[in-house]
């Protein structure tokens, strides 16, 4: 680590520009990280552009200097360092940026265990989060971490860990938490912002999967139908039916969850599997596909229909 | 601190036998902390007894230790120390013991600031937990925290911060969070066991609250209705009901919500703020009490007219 440290450091220190990229389709990791490492630098009195392919998602436009990434790659190739934060691959940057062709330098900072070691230097753990890794680089550079750097760690950690639940929580993480707590990250205020911001329809489209679901004998299989009028009547957009079935999964004993959505003139079905079952087996045979425990098709039809061919499918592997 | 520190040694010190009991409809700190007190005591060499009105939730029952949790009172009147703990008030406890006459002294260690301090000694703080309380207990008496009493602990301090999400979780809870996983709790098999292993029926009611949801014209007031009746239809439990009012909270753009349980023949009223509102001082005022955030009050009558009355002193503040 102190290798890398060091690395960093002086590559950083003979840097008048720096430029920080993050992934398309950011999560909290991805923006509190990369405002984090801005505000470092800014305080060592660089000159920093942010880069993501996308917006700031609203749920984090609350974290300062959120408004000062930019969503089109810099005109100027004349960075003494660029460094991409989150990114197991240089591919995740998007197409949009070529990242190589705007510094001398390229710093590479992750936590995903599979990163393809892109960068000049290469600082890749195995731990929770990009803004773990962020936040001992302040030590390294004995800058102290203001209120909305604490903050911008504290919404990456807490995110990334599924708010500290994840297996690859440690100690050292909640401990780290703590730190940025006492530097001004508000708990309670972070949580509430990013996880208490849902919307009556999706809650009510949520409840109405919910009330319905139906499952199998064993209750190894469980599943729910949208048709289209129930979306309809609450008021539900396409994105709210997201995260339905990952609720039903988490039913205990439920091995296999599926939703069909009824969806404009088409049925879109999702499955999730929480141990053994490949769904994505499951889904390439109804024409579809996607990960072992994270699949799905689109399928067309009368909605009892489909739902009986899937389940039929589906029962030929788990009952 | 200290004095009662001091208090409680010394009562701890002269007794023989030890009754500790918890509320009624107990939750993951009632539970957690009970146990591991009773951990404590049992590696003090003193006899102890746990007493709950009710058997313990089932997904607490991983919790080692919990089947000996008795849900009688005592035939024996001759403790030397009882310990109420979780209860703001000795009526918590339920009307089924009269705990004073069980024992010569009763200790009253509890986390609620409207706390009646009904005890001889009453070990009372404004903090997270009472789990938080009796970690502090085992430095006290210089027990080490096996990995069963952390596992307990644990459980009680993350559930009663809805996963470190509330106001009180300060730098202090995740730093014994922490250590609790250094002594053997394991996080994310915890977080799972208690918030992944639904049941049906729980997911149904889940689903019936939300469906049904109501808000006032701003939005900043939601609440919904659960009758006896749609309880019973969906085979929900007591139990199933707790969290509901959480999940209502987190609608964007809600400032406090209520949950009704028509349950036997009583209405639970539960209630929740998300920033300002002080809803301990609602619950007050309709008999109840709580935590600023958090509180509760049973009412009766008829669910419609119980409802009215509560909304029209919600609105009184906030509309």
């Amino acid at each position: 680590m102190r290798k890398e440290f060091n690395t960093i450091c002086k590559a950083v220190n003979g840097a008048g520009r720096i430029l920080i990229a993050t992934h398309t389709d950011p999560d909290g990791d991805a923006i509190g990280s990369m405002i984090a490492l801005y505000i470092l630098f800014k305080s060592l009195k660089r000159k920093v552009t942010m880069y993501c392919r996308e917006k700031v998602p609203s749920i984090y436009s609350f974290l300062h200097h959120s408004k000062e990434i930019k969503n089109e790659p810099p005109k100027n190739t004349d960075f003494d360092v660029a460094i991409a934060v989150d990114c197991g691959d240089i591919k995740r940057l998007g197409r949009n940026i070529n990242i190589r062709s705007h510094a001398k330098t390229l710093i590479n900072i992750d936590h995903h265990p599979d990163n393809t070691k892109f960068g000049d230097v290469n600082y890749v753990r195995d731990i929770s989060s990009v803004s773990e890794m962020i936040y001992e680089l302040f030590g390294v550079f004995g800058i102290k971490i203001n209120k909305e750097a604490a903050t911008c760690l504290y919404t990456g950690i807490m995110t990334d860990t599924g708010n500290f639940r994840y297996d690859y929580t440690t100690p050292q993480t909640l401990r780290i938490a703590a730190s940025l707590a006492e530097n001004g990250a508000n708990i309670s205020r972070i949580a509430m912002t990013v996880y208490e911001a849902k919307t009556i329809p999706s809650l009510k489209i949520l409840g109405a999967a919910m009330y319905r679901l139906e499952s199998s004998d064993s209750g190894k299989v469980v599943w729910t139908v949208l048709n289209k009028d129930l979306i309809k009547a609450v008021g539900a957009k396409s994105e709210d039916l997201t995260g339905i079935v990952d609720q039903l999964r988490s039913i205990k004993g439920a091995e296999v969850a599926i939703l069909f959505r009824e969806e404009a003139d088409e049925i879109k079905v999702n499955f999730r599997s929480k141990f053994n079952i490949n769904v994505s087996a499951i889904a390439k045979k109804l024409g579809g596909g996607g990960h072992v425990k994270a699949s799905g098709a689109i399928m067309h039809g009368n909605i009892e229909d489909v739902k009986n061919k899937v389940l039929s499918e589906v029962f030929k592997v788990i009952k």
